[in-house]
C-alpha cells in the first residue's frame, strides 16, 4: 500500500490516554482521505447537536493519502471540528510542511477528544507519543510558542502547529497555525484547540511515506510538474507575484470589494497589488512542501519580516478597509500570524466595524481611542491586536461580523453567509461564483469552489462571467473536484493546471488504487453530501444558502461590474437539481443511494 | 544614490579595532562593486608576494551595487582574498540571505585584516559592531556554530557566515559557508579566515537599500522577470529540477566524466539525475533572496534532511566517483556543508585518490580500513568526514587533488587547472568550455565563463560544441560578462535568459548611473585583466594556461562524444589576440590602455 499510512492516533485528553488505530481502509475507499475521511468520521462520531466548544467535540487533523508523497503540491493537511462559528463541518485545511511531517511521523491522522485539565502540548516524535504541560507557553503568541517548544523539543527539524492568544481566548475567527505562517485558518478552528487546552502539537518525523508505483509516478509526476510550469497562473502569476497577483486582475474585472462591499473597484489598487509587492517587499519565496509553485512570499517590510501577505489578506487589509498603506498591511497580516487569527474573517470584521462606525451604530466612546475608520491604517493594525487579546471591543469583534453586527442590530452590514466572511470577489459581477458562496457548505468561502477561475481567469476555459448558462453545472462539479484535490491532500492551486485525469493517475499511481475519473469525483460528490447532511442536522436550510442583502438586491455602483446584481434565485433552483436534492435543497434518498451513503 | 551603501567596514583583527570608511566611487565607476570592486582594492593593497595564510593577506567580503535591491537573484556576495589553494584572486561568490543582509545593515564591504590572537566572530548590528569571543564555537561545525551564535545573538532574523573544522584546520578546498547551506566554495578561502582565528560573521540589518529610480524599476523589473520566467532554463528546467537538471543532459552528450575523468558517459546516469531526486528527495525549494529561479533544493534522505545536492555534488560524488547511491551523495553535500568544505575539490580529490589507489599509487596501509575506490560509496562518505577533520590521509587529501597527486608522483591523476578541480563537463567534447577552463583566472572553473549554455543549452544561441570557430570570442565575451554580473551581485543563472542590455537596464535603474553595453562589458574585461595581471605578478604564465594531459592528448574512449579531443593549442592563440595580449599571454599596454587601466 503506498501513500496511505494506515494508521491513526487517537488522544483523549480527559484521560490522558494514547492510542492508536488502524485507518479504515474500507471508508477510505469512499471518502478518501484528508477533509473527506475526517469529514466522514467526524460526523459518524460526534452527535450534530455537541456544543463546538465542549469536550464533546472532536478535532480530526488529517493528512490526504498524498500528503507527504513525491506528488507536486502535497503538503496539505486539514483540521475537521465542528465549527464555533456556525455550526458546520469545519474543515480548514493547510500548507507549509506540518502535515507531510506528521505522516513521516507514521500517522494519517491525529483525533483529539475530551479535554485536557491544565493547558498540554501534544509531542510526537516517531512512535514515542506524549503530552507535556503547556503552562509556559499558555499566553504565549505562535512565534515564541514555536521558538520555545523548539528549543525544549532539543530538534530544530521539529515542525510545530499551535494556537495563538486568540484561539486560547476563544476567538470565534481564530486559526490552527503551523510553521509559523501557515493557517488553517477559517471557520474558528484555533478556539476548538484552545477549548481543549492545547497549546500545540509536535511532529518529528523520520519515516517516510510509501508509493505502490514507483516508476508509473515518475511519468505521472513528470506530465503534472509539465503542466504546472507551463500553464500561466501556476507556472507564472502565481510564483513571480504570489497570489497577490489577482490584486489588478479582480478589480480590472470590477469585482474588487472596497469598504465593506460598498463599492467593487479601486482606481488605487495598484499601490497594494502583487507587481508592487514584487518590487518594493519581497525578500524571497517561501514555498510549501513539494510545492513547484511556491506563491509563499517572505517580505520584509517597515520594521519587520515575515510572511508577506495573500491577496484575500492583501484585499480586506487594503481596499475593504479603504487602505493602501502597504507596510500597514504586512504589519496586520504578521499580527495575525502572530495572534492566531484568520486574516480574511479578522479584516472583513474590522471592514464591517468601520461601517458600523460610518453609519453611526458603533459610538465613538466604544472605541477606547482607537479610531475605526475606512482609510485609517494605524488604527486597523492596532484593531487586530486587540482582537487577538480581545480587548474593549476587540473581544466583541473576535466573535466575527456577523455577531458584531447583529448586536447593533444591523446583521445586513456583516459580508457573510453562514456567518462566515465572505473573500475578496463581489458575487455580482461573477454569478458562478456567487452561487458557490451561497451553496458552500461552510459558508462564504472561495476555496470550496473556484469559480473565478473559469469566470475570470479562464481555466480550463473561459465562461461569461455575467451569464447563469451551465454555471450550477459547474459550480457542483467544481465543489466536487475541490472535495477531491483537498481530500488528497494536495493544493487547490494545483487545479488551475491540473484536472481531475491527472488527480486520478496521482492517486492511482502513489496508493495503487484504481479509480475512474467518474468514480474519483463520485467520492468528491459524496464528500459534499455529508457535509451537506450534517449542516441540514444542525439546522440549516435553502434559507441560508443566500448572501447579504447588499450583494443580492442593490446592483454594483461603479466600475467596469456597474449596474450588475446576482440572480441568486434563478441559479439555486438548477443548481439543486443538479446535485439531485429536492427543492429543499434536501438530498433526495435517490441521490443517496447512487452515492452509496 | 540608489543601490551601492557606500559605506565599507574595515576590521583590523591584530589591533582589534574597527573603522569605516567611504566606498570610492570613481574606483566603483571602472570596477563596479563586489568580485570586480573587491579584486581591485586587493590587488591595490595587498602585495602579490604575500602569504595567503599569513596575517598580510586580506579578506574582502563584498556586496554587488544590486545585491539586497528588487533586482531578481540579487542575493549574492563575494569573498576576496588571496587563494591559499593556487595563489590566484581568489573570488568565491556565494546566494542565501547573507549578503542581503549586510547591505541592510549598512555595508557594502566588509575587509578582515592582520590576524585576532584568539578566535573571534564579528558581529554586525546595522552601526553596533563588536568582535566577540569565539572559543566556544571553535572546532564546533557550521549548524551547531550557526545555532550557537544565533541565540547568542538572541534574535533568530540574524543572518550567520562561519567556517567549519575544515577552514580552521587550513584546508585548502575550505569554504565560508553562510545560511547552513550555502558555500563561497572554491579557491579555500575558508582557510584564510581560519588563518585569521574569525569563525564567523553575524550580520543583522534593520535598513534598506535606495533605489535611485523606483517608477524606471518597475518596468525593467517586470521585463526582467518575465525573461526569467519564460526561458526554458530558468523558467522550467532549473525550478522544476534544480541545477542537477544537467546530469541527464550533460551525460548525454558524452561529456559526463566518470571515474575522475577516465570515462566521459555514465549508462546510469539517471539514477542519480535531477529528475529522480525531484521524485524521490525533494522536500521542497529554497530559494535564496529575491530569486524567481529557486534552484535550490531542501531534501530528505536516508537519515536525514538538509540542503540537495547541486549538479557539480551529484557529479562529484556520483559518476565521477563510480556512485550511484543517492543517500551517499545527499550525505557527503550534508557533510560539506557541515564542515566547510568546497564539494567540487572534495570530491574531485577523493576521486583522483580513488585512482591514485587504483593504480598503486596509495598503499592499502594509508587508509586506515576505509576504502578508497570507485563505487564504494560508504568509504567515500566517510573520507569526506576525514578531510574535513584532517584525520589521517584525509589531512593530505584536505590540501587538493593536485598536492595529493603530486606527492605520489602522479600529477597527471589530478584533474586540475592551477591547482583548482575541473567541475563535471568533460572539456574534449565541448571546445569553448575547454578553452575557458584553460584561461579562467582562478582555475578549473566552471562559473567564470560558462560555455555549456551556448555550447549544449543553445542558449543564447545554440553553438556547434565541436567547432572551434568564434569560440575564443566567445570566452572572451561570456568571461567578461560573467565579471560583470558577479560584481554587480546577481547569479550567473540569470544569464541563461538576460543579456548585456537587461543588466545595463538593470544597474542603471537602480544605482541612476548611464552605463551603455559596452561601457558595462568593458567594466568586466577590465575586472578581468586586473586578475590577469595578479597572476602574472605571482608567477603564472602561458605555460599554466592548460589542462591535464589526459584531456589534451587522450581522445575521449566512450560514449556520444568518443574520439573527441580538445584543440587547446589551436584555440588559445586566438583567444590570446582576441583579448589584446601578446603571445605570451601578457596584456598589451594598448589593451590595457584602451581600459584606462
Amino acid at each position: 500500500m503506498g501513500g496511505y499510512i494506515g494508521k491513526i492516533l487517537r488522544v483523549n485528553l480527559t484521560e490522558g490516554k494514547i492510542s492508536t488505530e488502524p485507518l479504515n481502509m474500507e471508508l477510505a475507499k469512499k471518502y478518501l482521505s484528508g477533509r473527506g475521511l475526517a469529514g466522514k468520521m467526524f460526523t459518524d462520531e460526534v452527535a450534530s447537536d455537541v456544543d463546538a466548544l465542549s469536550p464533546e467535540n472532536k478535532i480530526f487533523i488529517a493528512a490526504g493519502a498524498l500528503t507527504g508523497t513525491n506528488a507536486p503540491t502535497s503538503g496539505r493537511y486539514v483540521v475537521v471540528t465542528k465549527s464555533p462559528l456556525n455550526g458546520v463541518v469545519a474543515s480548514s485545511n493547510s500548507g507549509g510542511q506540518w502535515g507531510a511531517h506528521m505522516k513521516f511521523a507514521g500517522y494519517d491522522m491525529v483525533i483529539l477528544e475530551g479535554k485536557a485539565d491544565r493547558p498540554v502540548y501534544l509531542s510526537i516524535h516517531d512512535d514515542v507519543v506524549e503530552i507535556k504541560d503547556a503552562a509556559h507557553v499558555w499566553g504565549k503568541d505562535v512565534y515564541a510558542t514555536t521558538d520555545t517548544l523548539k528549543k525544549e523539543f532539543g530538534d530544530d527539524k521539529v515542525k510545530v502547529l499551535s494556537i495563538g492568544p486568540a484561539g486560547e481566548n476563544l476567538s470565534l475567527i481564530s486559526a490552527v497555525m503551523n510553521d509559523l505562517y501557515r493557517a488553517a485558518g477559517r471557520s474558528g478552528v484555533g478556539a476548538v484547540m484552545g477549548s481543549k487546552n492545547v497549546k500545540a502539537i509536535l511532529v518529528r518525523g523520520t519515516g517516510k511515506v510509501e508509493n505502490a508505483n514507483p516508476d508509473v509516478m515518475k511519468t505521472v509526476l513528470s506530465s503534472a510538474l509539465g503542466k504546472l510550469r507551463e500553464n500561466g497562473v501556476t507556472g507564472q502569476g502565481l510564483p513571480t507575484y504570489g497570489t497577490a497577483v489577482l490584486v489588478n486582475i479582480i478589480n480590472e474585472s470590477g469585482i474588487y470589494p472596497v469598504k465593506n462591499f460598498q463599492e467593487s473597484y479601486d482606481a488605487e489598487a495598484d499601490l497594494i497589488s502583487g507587481e508592487t509587492m514584487t518590487a518594493n517587499h519581497l525578500i524571497k519565496k517561501d514555498p510549501c512542501y513539494r510545492c513547484p509553485i511556491a506563491c509563499g512570499r517572505y517580505s520584509k517590510w517597515e520594521g519587520g519580516e515575515g510572511a508577506g501577505p495573500e491577496y484575500e489578506t492583501v484585499w480586506v487589509f487594503g481596499s475593504n478597509s479603504g487602505i493602501h498603506d502597504f507596510d500597514a498591511i504586512h504589519k496586520a497580516n504578521d499580527l495575525c500570524n502572530k495572534l492566531g487569527l484568520d486574516t480574511i474573517s479578522v479584516g472583513a470584521t474590522i471592514a464591517a466595524g468601520m461601517e458600523l462606525v460610518q453609519r453611526g451604530y458603533i459610538k465613538p466612546e466604544e472605541l477606547d481611542g482607537t479610531p475605526l475608520e475606512f482609510g485609517n491604517a494605524a488604527g486597523m493594525v492596532e484593531w487586530v491586536r486587540k482582537i487577538g487579546y480581545a480587548e474593549g471591543l476587540g473581544a466583541k469583534m473576535a466573535l466575527g461580523s456577523y455577531r458584531l453586527a447583529e448586536s447593533y442590530g444591523a446583521p445586513e452590514l456583516s459580508m457573510t453567509v453562514k456567518k462566515l466572511e465572505i473573500p475578496a470577489y463581489d458575487p455580482r459581477g461573477v454569478q458562478g461564483q456567487g452561487l458557490q458562496f451561497a451553496t458552500s457548505n461552510r459558508g462564504g468561502c472561495h476555496v470550496r469552489g473556484y469559480m473565478i477561475s473559469p469566470e475570470i481567469l479562464g481555466l480550463p476555459e473561459k465562461l461569461d462571467r455575467t451569464s447563469l448558462e451551465g454555471k450550477a453545472t459547474w459550480v457542483k462539479i467544481f465543489q466536487d473536484l475541490t472535495a477531491v484535490i483537498d481530500s488528497l491532500g494536495l493544493c487547490l492551486f494545483s487545479s488551475f493546471a491540473l484536472g481531475l485525469s491527472d488527480y486520478a493517475a496521482l492517486v492511482n499511481a502513489v496508493t495503487g488504487a484504481n479509480y475512474t475519473d467518474e468514480e474519483l469525483l463520485a467520492c468528491g460528490e459524496r464528500i459534499w453530501n455529508n457535509e451537506r447532511l450534517h449542516n441540514l442536522r444542525v439546522g440549516y436550510s435553502a434559507a441560508e444558502d443566500t448572501l447579504p442583502k447588499r450583494l443580492i438586491q442593490d446592483p454594483i455602483v461603479d466600475g467596469p461590474s456597474k449596474g450588475q446584481v446576482l440572480k441568486l434565485a434563478e441559479l439555486l433552483p438548477k443548481y439543486y437539481a443538479e446535485r439531485g436534492w429536492d427543492e429543499a435543497g434536501v438530498p433526495t434518498p435517490e441521490c443517496l443511494t447512487k452515492l452509496g451513503m
